[in-house]
């Protein structure tokens, strides 16, 4: 019989193939007093050729599909397997406790484990740890005789389904094969729904109980489009959703064309479509889909991809990639936003009771101004190679601004007084994501360049609602009047003072939230590079003259609700 | 030599005496080997002597300054002093462990903390661990021979120097003898500084090293005015800060002239003063101060002061003593606003990364009703007693209010089913909190009697800074271009309706941002107590006409200095 699983539309499209539970498997074992050494010592050996072979195979596939670099997590494991002093040392367990292999393995690993992560000030340490957890994991698995998914070996098409997926997970799947998701947890803005879109995969997520309800090779279908999948679907339905596979590929194809097409309207207004990108890796697909530009490079993760604070070297080469790659057309650069929920291993900063409304981005770069001039620097430096705009993450005030600026025209006088080259055209902006800014946005209007409209933070804020905490989620809400209305603001404040505006959060490429932002006469609107082709469809569809109607309604609404009403029936 | 310590100006005043420093002894000891039992039991008997002779003392003092009921916590601990198991379990472990006496006690005690601790889901066990922890300190300091401070045994007039004081500290305070507090820890909002304003004495607080600079028994002058203290002042510091105390305490009985006096401006306007409560208990403050209304009951005191849900008749006989004691003033309750940093031990409550971002206030009354209708019944009871306001705390949509509203209007009638006599004439209105409520004020005061803005609250979303947080404290701007707009939509949106408006966080008694609200036309300025009589005082002197023109000028400057500046040009 079918079940249908209800989740979060995570990624749009169809996929039919068998389940491909990506679970850690029960591990569990008793101790047991064993009278036979050898032959445990025999059965520890052969669990470490198994894993080896395993391994082996992994990173071969790995070093295939995903290049070298990637891969050298198993080749560590491999190398941890080869040293002989870890399985003497399990032998010498089994023999003085006269304990079964897997409570040897468990003694020793453990206490390797805690000895490495002990040393708290040691990043490379501390991922040795990560690693040997890994390597006994797959060890125990042969010991136990149960089955470790290993995804990097799959070689079928298969739909993944997990809890929630980690980016070590991702990084092993092989995009030929893994033709969607189906996950227990997350929402639109976590790792596996960002993921898919990447990947341009369908996906399902937050069904609570997919790891639960489906079996490792039943067939199933994920509907990424309406949020819903099933389980052993019948002929009708296999067909049903064939054909809706069938007809978003031929949509999707249909917006394939307007690759190089500029973003212009029903009536002739053009807008601009740009990319997110968080590394220079990211560039093919901002090129494959299109964007005229890239709207948000989320710097931090070169601070966090690192084991220690990234040089300025290491900087201008990313900035000059992503600049160059770009090719002339703007590449809006923010600094760095560590803090709230992003942690590098380097940079200790406090507890926090919230971090969310705590020391973070701006603030900590106008704290330890080093860090934030070494960026300043790389970017001034890389500025030559492209068109570069800069702008500050979490500004609430106008004296955050000037001082932020300040900083950035004396590094640029440094830069210009060592005959270094820097570009004369950089622009100067601001992320707009607290409403501080947002109320006061005719006043910043008038001594920078340009906003960017930080949606999710701005939502986060302005509903008081962590935007991660389930409880409160019901309050994300991106079309409400008071969101409008500030957005609204900061648009009209930039173009008085004949500034531009873009909108990078989740709200700039969200089919509810295009029209009106067409409406309010947002200049950019930039988003996951795959979502731009349908956004630029979107757009040329809709005329701004009726969409400005619509927003002037919408602002004067009283709920969110009556908004996407609103919204629907000006589209559809 | 004279040394003057900074900190943070907490309660207004002047006091001069001499320091008593309320701060833990060193109480660490070394395990030693006895050989002389009996010498070791000896010992033991006599610190549990000493002990019970002071819980004895300090107990006769509490009762008779603060009442039976305060006082029982003594009586709890002299209990666990006469409880022979406790004695001889310490005796025995001397006997058996040969340690010294010190040891012997801590082992035992920590034992049966550990013990009753572990009975996590038993409030009352979880009290009796804190009691055996006191009592442990005292035995402990007896033992050790050094000098435990007994606040509630103070004789003389006093400074207390503290690293920061806690409600049961305070508890024990005489206010006779206590004439100031100095501490290193704190802000404007923390507990020591409402307890200071509370008990009219002048405090500085947030000093950082007034515990580690100040030793017991030195003159010390603590200038609540400025923020300032004094360690060893010469003669002629003395002098100096005795006339700025007469002058002070001048002032304060010329405001208390206007006690029965009704708020007017200078130029005719009239105003209300209110206070913000807790409990019943402070409506003696309320009352000596003149308060023209309660403009903040906060409920949550009367579940956080309970080790189970209060009864829906002890609420009633709180709100029915507010009521009646306001005598037909009106009496503006807020729903009870748990959740954020305040909790209760029988409900629990989910841990979250950003607690002030979560599940608090409206979206828990919203979520368990039952609650919420207990409250709303016991209010709609109580209403015939007096003039009831209700309103609603972290309304941050038209959705949340109309639910609530409905719930409100459902128990009313439920109530008036059972011929309960409700009153005709009770108001429902919200916190303006949360920026998204302050941007729709218009819509939301076509369907509500009244605003009253949380300016605390409402300070920390629009600025995303938590006020808790050291790090970002500089955030926190009252008087910022970008509040005050909020301010000003709110205060517009509602009298558009025909609606009032009242401030109650700490910017309805701030003497900068008083005039500043007058300008914007604010109804009621509601604070703590003891601050009512100088802001009247402040408003009598002002001009609204003026004022108006300082609020349209700081509306338009750029910066929370501009305005603070503006307003000094303006007032002085």
């Amino acid at each position: 019989m079918t079940t249908k699983l209800k989740g979060i539309a995570a990624s749009n499209g169809v996929a039919i193939a068998k389940a491909y539970k990506l679970v850690d498997p029960d591990l569990s074992f008793k101790t047991q007093s064993i009278t036979d050494i050898d032959a445990e010592k025999g059965r520890l050996d052969a669990a470490f050729v198994a894993s080896k072979e395993d391994l082996t195979k992994i990173k071969a596939k790995a070093v295939e599909n995903l290049g070298a670099e990637e891969a050298e997590v198993f080749e560590a494991h491999i190398t941890i397997l080869s040293d002989p002093e870890m399985i003497d040392s399990i032998k010498k367990q089994i023999e003085d406790e006269k304990v079964n292999a897997e409570t040897a393995l468990k003694a020793i690993t453990d206490n390797f484990i805690a000895l490495f992560e002990g040393m708290t000030d040691n990043a490379y340490m501390q991922e040795r740890a990560a690693d040997i957890r890994d390597v006994t994991k797959r060890v125990m698995s042969h010991l136990l005789n149960v089955n470790l998914p290993n995804p990097a070996l799959i070689d079928e098409q298969v739909v993944i389904i997990a809890k929630d997926l980690t980016p070590s997970d991702t990084a092993q799947l092989d995009r030929q094969f893994v033709k969607g998701f189906i996950t227990d947890l997350g929402g639109r803005t976590s790792h596996s729904s960002i993921m898919a879109r990447t990947l341009e995969i369908p996906a399902v997520v937050g069904t609570e109980k997919a790891t639960a309800e489906i079996e490792d090779g039943q067939m199933v279908i994920v509907d990424g489009l309406h949020g819903e999948s099933f389980v052993l679907p019948d002929e009708a339905l296999i067909a049903e959703y064939t054909k809706m596979g069938e007809a978003y590929a031929a949509q999707k194809a249909e917006w394939a064309k307007l690759k190089n097409e500029k973003t212009i309207s029903a009536d002739n207004v053009e807008f601009m479509t740009g990319a997110n990108i968080g590394t220079p890796k990211d560039l093919d697909g901002v090129l494959e889909n299109g964007a005229e530009g890239v709207g948000l490079y989320r710097t931090e993760f070169l601070y966090m991809d690192s084991n220690e604070m990234p040089t300025e070297d290491d900087q201008f080469n990313a900035y000059k990639k992503v600049l160059e790659g770009m090719d002339g057309k703007t590449v809006t650069v923010r600094t760095m936003d560590i803090g709230g929920d992003k942690e590098l291993p380097y940079l200790p900063l406090p507890n926090e009771e919230n971090p969310f409304l705590g020391y973070r981005a701006i603030r900590i770069s106008l704290d330890k101004t080093e860090m934030f001039r070494t960026q300043l620097r790389a970017l001034l430096r890389a500025s030559v190679y492209g068109n570069l705009w800069i702008m500050f993450p979490m500004v609430a005030t106008l004296p955050e601004f000037r001082a932020a600026k300040k900083i950035f025209e004396e590094e640029k006088a440094g830069l210009v007084a060592k005959d270094i080259a820097v570009a004369d055209n950089i622009k100067l902006g601001i992320m707009i994501e607290i409403p501080a800014a947002a109320v006061l946005a005719d006043k910043f209007a008038k001594e920078l360049d340009f906003f960017s409209i930080g949606t999710n933070d701005l939502i986060q804020y302005t509903m008081a609602a962590d935007r991660g905490n389930e409880r409160v989620s019901y309050l994300y809400q991106p079309y409400s009047p008071s969101i409008l209305r500030l957005i609204k603001h900061t648009i009209d404040s930039a173009h008085k003072e004949g500034k531009f505006v873009a909108v990078c959060g989740e709200m700039g490429g969200d089919p509810i939230a295009v029209p009106l932002l067409m409406g309010l006469g947002l200049d950019e609107f930039s988003m996951s590079a795959t979502s731009i082709l349908q956004a630029r469809s979107l757009i040329k569809k809709l005329e701004v003259s009726k969409m400005q109607e619509l927003a002037t309604k919408a602002l004067d609404l009283d709920t969110t609700d009556e908004v996407v009403e609103l919204v629907k029936a000006y589209t559809n």
